[in-house]
């Protein structure tokens, strides 16, 4: 019989987009083997927009560092393991690392416990960004993140996270020259069409669609995942796929679950995700106590294309001050913090086909909390 | 016996800063006499900082359109009525005007209902803005609201808006004219210490605080207020206090309490306040069914000052491109939307004095769910 | 012989968009009779962008006022005198009010004066904005304003000011209902659109084109005005047009010139319309004691839409914590401000089809310098 | 006889903070040898306020390159090459580098070629920031760096960049814990008086003010430095300061000049500068021919404490939606981009002490223009 796997994941702080001091500590006090490192993701304190640049200086330090610290390359870390930055920790949003890691455990635990799968699909051409190939190859490495993660049954799967491209000048001037035509001439419209096309990509091998039409890639937003969280980077051609689920094959007493936020103020859905995996409220709020039981949580925040909350005017759409997905963000930071009693939330924006329009997946990754 | 009196609270909406139709179409309904119009506090959508324009646009459009419907002039309409607007709908937060009107009601309601006061103290010298006579003046005019209001317990007082004035460039020079110092030679400054003296006069007037130190204003944060909600404008040289309570003398169903939030994310804090007005909640949240009888939220929000929230390190104060002001309405009003289930709230900025440190006050007024 | 028309320009400051008084100073001193202005440019200090609140406020305040003051209502005033507001003081723009007056001159000056034509267009359908009916009436309305300045020659026009209108969600549920089809169904879009048609229309009947496509509006910006200002706002549905230019038929010493700027940074464009008005450079700069001659800098700025000058890159269309057109001001106001040794210049953003790309016009008017 | 040095400035394009491509291709085409270089002054398109971290992430990018091209480790690069970064590119500014490097030379110019000279003060102990220790130690540390460059005369010392250390919340409570009491408590503050004592330090050394007394240091504003350009950084703890000058004994065509703006509109300055240099102007302007010639251009910008320019109010203190610092680059990068006709100016923020109240020293290097 073979050694199960045990999946862990340790939340630090950072001071800064370029401070890994907190995972170092983690390598250092032993408890975490960098070579088992498979994935970090991290929240990062700039504005979450086109001139982030927290999220690039961040995995640079962090390939740097563990390139040092596995005797390799900063190339070959990159290569490797899936270095996923949010931008944005508006409102009360606390930046922070989320790190993955896979060791062998001793026992698969019976009821169940955090899994763990990681696939890419192919590069992109830059006419597939936005487009049906997209949708389809995404669903591919899905199937085969979920297999590597020994899961079989879609409702197994709590959290999928796609890191994608986007179209540049440069890759649209290529398509140009061979005479092929992408979705769009906009860059920043077309990080919208990647992360919208991944998540359709999640949805049709959920099974939460049946199937996707072309015409329907941010349009229809009746059609959506509500476990999918999709981010698109400058610095990748393919899909990066991780899929997070809870599997009896695996040891360990973590678990993950999910709810999806019908609107941006929809705490009972987070309620609902803080119930599934055992966690206690007192007074309407995971206690003191136990926060620190609560490793994980992730979400997505949107503001309505209505331009209205429950048939109120929000102002996010119309203030040219503050961008839109920052506003979102440190709402539905304010609305979830409210509930785990806590701040380091990886709140992502851009929710394009990632939960009804204007609400987003919430997905809680917890320990046993021992009352 | 005289005829008791009848207080209502009118929450509309506004499209922008000058949109006062909503008003007018209560007016027009005969829902509202304009006459019986005692004071409007608006929650307006700029920045909420220095250069927010839209509070004395706002206080613009509905001075005219009262002189016109009262048949008298706008500067009079401001002298009479208290216009308190409060800029600032950063994340979900909702643009609206809270009207409050006094009637005579039928009879009194036994079990106590809102019950408004309004007192103004004389103007202040400039030398006095920011200490102690500020705050024994607004103690005062706390204590002849109360009285105007018929609530002699301060147990009974649920929310003291303060609007205070601030020292100008003009208003220093002219004190040292006189060879007089004032308290700051900042502006931005003295609308912080105005704020605060403000706040620690409500809490001196409602026994929160057995004295005052003059050294303690804007410094020993372990004195404040839990009921006092303080706004600093450039437009008067008094302070105009607004008193709401529950008293048995008035009319009506309308009911008020209060809780202090300990810190930006005290949800139970939240829930305290809406429970004691009677007010159910289901899987967390008021249903939407009732979430009309909620006519009102008031609450303050502040960056905390240790730069953490339970630990965590949030962003605020070193953001240079969103004021930590900002950050804070955005977190706070998520946190409440989350239980009130509506977005319509008055969540102010600029909390000195007003509750603990990086936390704040929260009221809530409503009438009688029928469940 | 009929008495010839003699037009007056007043730059005067304001203390913040609601502050009227410089100009009431104007009627209080005689220097101005309020009821010969025509019209009041001015700069507000708000962001120029969707959200900027400091354009209306500054029309209701001085609508209010000079209602007042001539004995009628806010609205007739709005009705019969141009009150066009730009937002928008980046880098060191000052605000100011640029008010526009004719009043009867004693002989007219036989080298040309500054002459004032206004004129509008009739209201707009919705579906005629941004497209040839707007560019054909605004051609209308610029050549019967021409004809009420007595300006037969294009070559005497040197500014045309357009105020225009814009799509809003309501206009277009209008236009869906009757069938009809507008030109884009985002409403910051009409924006541009108008704007862009109202130049065409303004370069159709100056000559500077001698024909406009439909297909080209918004899109061709080979084709432009060298004169046109245009900005759209939410509160006409017809356009109003004024025209500035030189005319032996008035009175008075004021001269207008123009030149256009090639890229933002085309200082020696600015140079060459200050000459034309007979203004000498010492150093480069019009010299301190002749600055006052200069009464009016008026100018458009906009970000190239290549993403760079003269080759190098600027961030203005990547920066998503300030709006483009912020910047654009900022550098164009710096560059002009270096040239006249001023600041309150009316820099206005949101360029279409006035001037070339990155590119835009800039008028100067003023009195004769005395050295 | 000893052969002398060579200065060159290499400048170029980044298309992000990250990117070091442009050097890379420097050295790849044998243009610069990595070894000649000394400094690397970087324009990075931040905020240039508290949370920029593209200065940081830039450091990062240019150490690992060089390491990995000079065989050593990021660390070494550091603390041997000075790199410094200025963030904000308001306006039309572009991000670029400026590659300072010096080689063996031919035969010295006689009439004088750019010189560069390097020198570092101890490390300081918290209390002396900002105090008479910092000024003391920073104008021997120039003097030194002139012995190193050559020159002898303060008048052939044109610009002086110095890199100096802020107080950190840490670096304060090390100081405390020793009983000694920092000149502030404010880490921001810190960075200002950082600034002013580095500038003042300057001014001493090249008898520009006679003496400079304690109490003057962030107050005196009438004592400045016309050729000193400060910025404050965490990760040191010395001044690092970088002299250059024109020197005999120095080979290459390359001359320095500077002049000092009275104010932010002061373009009679920069022309002075830009002609002491040799470099001729075509209406107004630097000929888009001789553009290259002009090989890097260092300014200094800040807004005036008095609020106005020339009378005229500027909004820069009052906006609470950009910072103050970030105006006023964009508005001195306008005056400066207008003379020299290009926008990859190094205009940095925070000008304490350099030049006067509002303006500053602006300094341009320039290879002989054959017209």
């Amino acid at each position: 019989m073979p050694t199960p796997r045990r999946a862990a994941v340790h939340r630090v702080p950072m001071r800064h987009p370029g401070d890994t001091a907190a995972i170092e500590a983690l390598f250092d006090s032993g408890a975490l083997d960098p070579a088992a490192v498979v994935a970090i993701l991290g929240k990062t304190e700039g504005n979450g927009c086109v001139n982030d640049f927290t999220r690039a200086y961040a995995v640079q330090a962090l390939s740097h560092m563990l390139a040092r610290r596995l005797g390799t390359t900063a190339e070959a870390i990159r290569a490797g393991i899936a270095l996923v930055m949010s931008g944005g920790t508006e409102g009360g949003l606390s930046p922070h690392f989320l790190v993955l890691a896979v060791t062998a455990g001793e026992a698969a635990n019976p009821s169940g416990a955090l899994a763990i799968g990681i696939a890419f699909t192919p590069d992109f051409a830059p006419e597939e960004i936005g487009r049906m190939a997209q949708v389809d190859a995404t669903a591919d490495a899905v199937r085969r993140a979920m297999a590597e993660a020994g899961i079989s049954d879609p409702a197994g799967v709590h959290y999928v996270q796609v890191k994608c491209p986007l179209l540049t000048n440069d890759s649209m001037a290529q398509a140009r020259a061979r005479g092929a035509a992408v979705a769009t001439e906009d860059t920043y419209a077309s990080m919208g069409l990647s992360r919208g096309a991944s998540a359709l990509g999640v949805a049709l091998a959920l099974g939460e669609v049946a199937r996707v039409e072309a015409g329907g890639i941010g349009r229809d937003w009746s059609k959506f995942s509500g476990r999918a969280s999709a981010s698109a980077g400058v610095e990748l051609e393919r899909n990066e796929v991780i899929v997070l689920g809870n599997s009896m094959a695996w040891a360990g007493d973590l678990r993950i679950a999910h709810a999806v936020m019908d609107d941006a103020i929809d705490l009972p859905a987070v309620r609902r995700a803080v119930a599934a995996v055992g966690m206690p409220l007192e007074e309407g709020q995971v206690p003191a106590a136990m926060a620190d039981c609560l490793v994980a949580v992730l979400a997505k925040a949107e503001p309505s294309s209505s331009g209205r909350i429950r048939g109120q005017r929000h102002i996010m759409w119309d203030d040219s001050d503050i961008n839109a997905t920052r506003h979102a963000r440190a709402l539905v930071g304010g609305v979830i913090a409210g509930v785990v009693g806590r701040t380091d939330i990886f709140v992502s924006g851009g929710a394009e086909h990632q939960g009804p329009d204007g609400g987003g997946p919430v997905a809680v990754i917890a320990r046993p909390a021992r009352v």
